[in-house]
């Protein structure tokens, strides 16, 4: 196979043609239509006899050239019955069309194929996205794939399993089921066929050398086969294609494996020096050091970190003795946090490397995200640190909170920055904007915060490392994750499929990059943003499309840990059918489903109702019903082993209903049982305290049914996943 | 054209054959393609030389029969060359074929029709939804209409440009214009032959027999063409299709004018009977009663209604003289409220009728929402009510509350239940749910509320005529209105298109009604939801897919209502790049454009920054920035010609930001200019009462960027339609 690339590569090519391609698919194993070149008039007088005895009854002649990619619009396609005249007819002209069409390309002469009559059109592509590397799109195929933009992508090489899940998920699947009179595909065929394909993928692997299946020197960076054809007759095929291919290089000098070392340092550090540190509130070094004495103060007494404000111009800072440089620390270094302008920063960190500080901080923006200049500072100072084996977070970013030690690397006024606490901290905010993850802390507002990460440019510990450290923290049940660029994929897909916590993730910057040109239809169909969600997908985070979602998904799983749903069937029951439709509504595209109680929970919501009501699902027990009745029917629903989680509605305002006697009752069901319940109680100003109380007792509550719902759906969705 | 119809309805029929469809568009002035009926062989004997001359050289061969509508599922379609014997031999195959099938199906013989080269396939159809009526629905057409759902929908019938942007509003549109290699299609001839069909839809005026355009005697139950062909000789030739008609009848008794008659009654009313009043508030007549003394109290002082409590068993209720019945009442009633159960209740409706009461309103459920004998009792209670000129509201609803008198019928406890009040208050929610109707006022917490209608089943007064009604309302500038079911929909379309206020809709209950089954593509690509959709958005509504954007977008034009905005291009302001790249983001999928600002405006915002600055748009001024500095640039880009709107996002934390100061300078800024202005601030808790502050002074605050961006769009974008 080889000696394909081999070839075109000595020729001055980065593509095959499409008889390279039908070779090189045919060695792999696939079954490829028929076909040989025609180089020119002679050749094909001398085999047209044997032409019409070895194919059928009708034949494709299709321009050769490895500069023409788009055949069939630029004339280049005929399809002619297998007769001599027929065929010496279409090649003429398709050799002249194309000569006209463009006098500058290479024209290998012709390609002749067996025609075969097509039953179903797919795409199948492997693209190189520059951050996450080969991935595998499948799709509905045709001319018209862009318009319709039917696929379903995942990092390759993908399983079969995987492959067959990803063809069902396409809109157009029933089609391959035999639709309005189409003719049923043999599904397991084409898996194999597109595992074959996706076989061609690098691994993501460190050493790619060895594991590229091109065999050491070549590798894909782009391939397209469309259509994959289903025949008439049950055939398999690839039809038409396009193989980009590049000399196989390490795409990247980091390591692939996620690293934690000196992490801890982050969290638990036992000596602290600020570069930059300032008497000044207002000023960055001011605050920080603030907040740095702050956390010492009140949480870790005498037996605290040490902090060493470095500042050649004091003698002393809020109190503490300063010092003139890093040397002049008499203890060993832990970490290291600087808040100096940025082209001040190497030296430094070149000094810290030199004083064996083991992690740094570098707070300072304007680097990388200013331009090239920037860039260059970061990777000085990489290399620094990496020689060094000292960890670097940042630069541009907040650096960290860490609820345990109280300790905050944060350059915010303490005064003005809320981080809730609870009894109960076990939400981990990673985030690469310090404001967003500030944001995030304080939408979910009684979910206690167990620690924050602005972890900024990530020039050397990314979230991948933060992501490995956290799955190791016992402290941690749920992760928010906002990112807006990543860089190393590989390692990012290695930390995510190895998180047995929940992660709820939001990328932000979704317009598309402008990034390499392709030829191919999926480059055109899929941007940046739909790659990011595939890997999210494939390797298990929960995705949230809003800041809002995000917040609303995390608070349930953050108080509903320990309550595993056995299925998607919920329950909903409301004082006012308005309620109930809503959340009805709301599992609309979820994986929910709306159970269906046994008789004998609707015989005992019956009885605990009043005139009017409806005991189907959503219940609605009518605006007369007290509050005792209420929690009475939401404990029959609790108990029905139909039900794997709840939804309650209780509409406070009318009268018979006593608001703190229904929240008290909830919590009180709540405590007794396993099945994970939300709430949603029309947001009366919050003045009777009762969202606050709910959630002191973890039991989330919404300020909609509609919210309720979809965060129990990701919830839901999450669990359910472990068991399919 | 009648004739066709008369036959085929004397035959017994309720669809036309394809040969009577080809025959009434051709009528109509479409040009439809060659055709004739071969009954049998004999016929076509003796027609085949006439045929090999006058048809081209493929001809088309379909099963004629009344009882076959999917032919190509069923074999009953053959493409031959146009010779004797390979037309007999298709003839003879498909009606032996069919006879097979369908050994019940009556067959006509077979069409011959001309054989054209299809460029493109489109959809055309009509349904007739039980609602809303006739409906055009335009869509890419073929077998696989179904699995793409690419269609665009409107009340028909449809104008040309409206018929125009439909077909641009399509995902496949770029196929009509020539994408890959197809043939650029004449959209003026397409937009033609949609507009003669969409003629054939009943027009929504009361007097449907005078205007029907099939001539009185029928109607449209359901028309689809598809596909209505472009062929690759630039014709548009209706391919294949379906109609069933039915015998025209009026659709509805009721009036299809909204009537405001009496509603004023609802919101001045000078005399209150109270039906059912209790001394006891937890009672349903006894918290309305309360509430109805508390509005009376409070505001009107003995100007006020004057209100008699109607029940039996008392002389003395809370204070007022109770009546034993409606007939003890000594004034003319305005408005009496009935809250008593159900069964009792259409007797009470006569009274009300006999003691000429102007407006009821039926408070109780128990009635349509419970079945057949509920329905009954509402079908009664109309009667009676219409035939004494007296207007019902409900049954199963809260009634009303109204600010300026604050006037209340709810049944809520008024210390439960918190209804926004400020210096303006021009919201008025309409809402079928009376829980919903308090949740989304309660969302919008600094949205004072003019006026909430509990409508309930709508037996009477309507949707319609509450829009029509606040209309004219000079203190309403913005409606909410939740909607589950709506019945007179020919009064709802014809309501809303007269709105010049603007009317910010959810519909609930969105799960498929099983209703008239359909035998075209159209009834299974869109539910009634999409129908509700398409009216909504075709009558100028403004759809909010959640609770919480529609209180979200009631915001914005609640506050914005005075500025009027000149175009759709945002700026957005950020001391955190994080915040920005969210807010951008945001505009995705929305008509927002991101402005560029001017020259002078990047100069002036630049010279505030500090030292690292994102000058585009989003403006990142970076977490040194003060106040101060944040303000002004916040007022060059209001300045700048080319904003249309801002969107400020002022992190709080930062030291150098003073919440107060900034708050209080944009609120400064907002008063002196007439650029739409949102604000999303990190949600602190709250604690520092920025938000209210803000939207004390009209500025719109949302906890997150994106919700701020999306509430903008809804209000930049009902503000462009009318420009456009």
């Amino acid at each position: 196979m080889q000696s394909v690339f081999e070839q075109a590569y000595a020729e001055g090519r980065d593509s095959l043609s499409e008889r390279e391609l039908y070779e090189m698919l045919a060695a792999l194993g696939l079954d490829v239509p028929k076909h040989e070149l025609i180089p020119d008039g002679n050749y094909l007088a001398g085999r047209i006899h044997d032409i019409e005895n070895e194919y059928p009854e009708r034949v494709v002649l299709k321009i050769a050239s490895p500069d023409i990619h788009h055949k069939t619009e630029t004339g280049g396609v005929a399809v002619v019955d297998n007769r001599a005249d027929a065929i010496a007819g279409a090649f003429d002209a398709i050799i002249a069309g194309a000569g006209k069409a463009m006098p500058e390309a290479r024209i290998d002469g012709a390609l002749l194929l067996e025609h075969v009559e097509i039953e179903h059109e797919l795409l199948v592509s492997i693209i190189d996205d520059p951050t996450f590397g080969h991935m595998l799109t499948v799709g509905r195929g045709g001319t018209l794939a862009e318009v319709f933009k039917d696929i379903a992508m995942r990092p390759a090489p993908v399983e079969k399993p995987h492959i067959e899940a990803m063809l069902k998920s396409l809109k157009t699947y029933p089609l391959l089921q035999g639709y309005r009179g189409a003719k049923e595909a043999d599904i397991g065929r084409i898996v194999d066929s597109i595992a074959t394909i996706s076989s061609l993928a690098r691994t993501n692997k460190r050493n790619l050398k060895g594991l590229n299946p091109l065999r050491f020197r070549f590798d894909i960076a782009e391939l397209e086969i469309n259509p994959l054809a289903v025949t008439k007759d049950g055939r398999v095929l690839p039809l038409d294609g396009i193989l980009r291919f590049c000399e196989a290089k390490e795409r990247t000098h980091e390591s692939v494996t996620p690293d934690v070392t000196h992490l801890d340092k982050l969290f638990h550090p036992k000596t602290i020096a600020l570069v930059g540190a300032s008497d000044k509130a207002e000023k960055m070094g001011g605050s920080i050091l603030k907040n740095l004495i702050h956390g010492s103060i009140r949480k870790q007494g005498g037996a605290g970190a040490a902090i060493f404000p470095v500042n050649p111009k004091h003698d002393e800072l809020m109190g503490l003795k300063a010092c003139k440089s890093l040397s002049d620390i008499p203890e060993p270094i832990d970490l290291a946090v600087l808040a100096i302008p940025a082209e001040f920063t190497p030296p430094v960190v070149a000094e810290c490397a030199r004083a064996k500080v083991k992690m740094a901080v570098v707070i300072s923006g304007g680097f990388g995200e200013m331009g090239e200049e920037g860039r260059k500072m970061e990777a000085e100072m990489r290399d620094t640190a990496r020689k060094a084996g000292m960890r670097l977070i940042g630069p541009n970013c907040m650096g960290v909170y860490f609820e345990p030690t109280n300790f905050s690397t944060f350059f915010l006024s303490s005064e003005k920055t809320v981080i809730p606490r609870g009894d109960v901290n076990n939400y981990t905010v990673l985030s690469q904007s310090g404001a967003v993850g500030v944001q995030l802390i304080q939408l979910a507002r009684n979910v206690g915060v167990r620690s924050v990460v602005s972890y900024g440019n990530m020039i050397d510990v990314d979230v991948a490392d933060l992501m490995a450290y956290f799955e190791g923290d016992e402290g941690t049940d749920v992760i928010g994750l906002y990112v807006e660029g990543l860089t190393n994929g590989a390692r990012f897909i290695a930390a995510a499929k190895k998180m047995t916590k929940p992660v709820i993730i939001m990328k932000a910057g979704r317009t598309r990059a402008g990034s390499a040109a392709t030829v191919s239809h999926t480059g055109s169909i899929a941007g940046d943003y739909d790659v990011a969600k595939a890997v999210f997908s494939a390797t298990g985070l929960v995705e949230a499309p809003t800041l809002q979602d995000l917040a609303d998904y995390v608070k349930a799983f953050a108080f509903l840990s320990a309550r595993v749903p056995k299925g998607r069937r919920i329950g909903v029951v409301s004082n006012a059918g308005g309620l109930g439709v809503l959340a009805a509504d709301a599992t609309a595209g979820t994986c929910l489903e709306m159970a269906r109680f046994s008789r004998s929970t609707v015989e005992k919501v019956t009885a605990e109702a009043r005139h009017y009501v409806t005991t189907g699902n959503p219940v609605d027990l009518g605006p007369g019903v007290t509050d005792k009745e209420f929690l009475r029917a939401v404990a029959h629903i609790l108990d029905d082993g139909n039900v794997d989680a709840l939804v309650a509605l209780p509409g406070i305002q009318p009268y018979p209903m006593r608001p703190d006697h229904v929240v008290d009752g909830i919590i009180e069901l709540n405590s007794r049982c396993s099945v994970p319940m939300v709430v949603a109680i029309t947001p009366a100003e919050e003045r009777f305290g009762l969202f606050d109380r709910l959630e002191a007792a973890r039991v989330p509550h919404y300020d909609t049914p509609e919210r309720a719902v979809r965060a129990l759906a990701a919830y839901l969705a999450y669990h359910a996943r472990g068991r399919e």
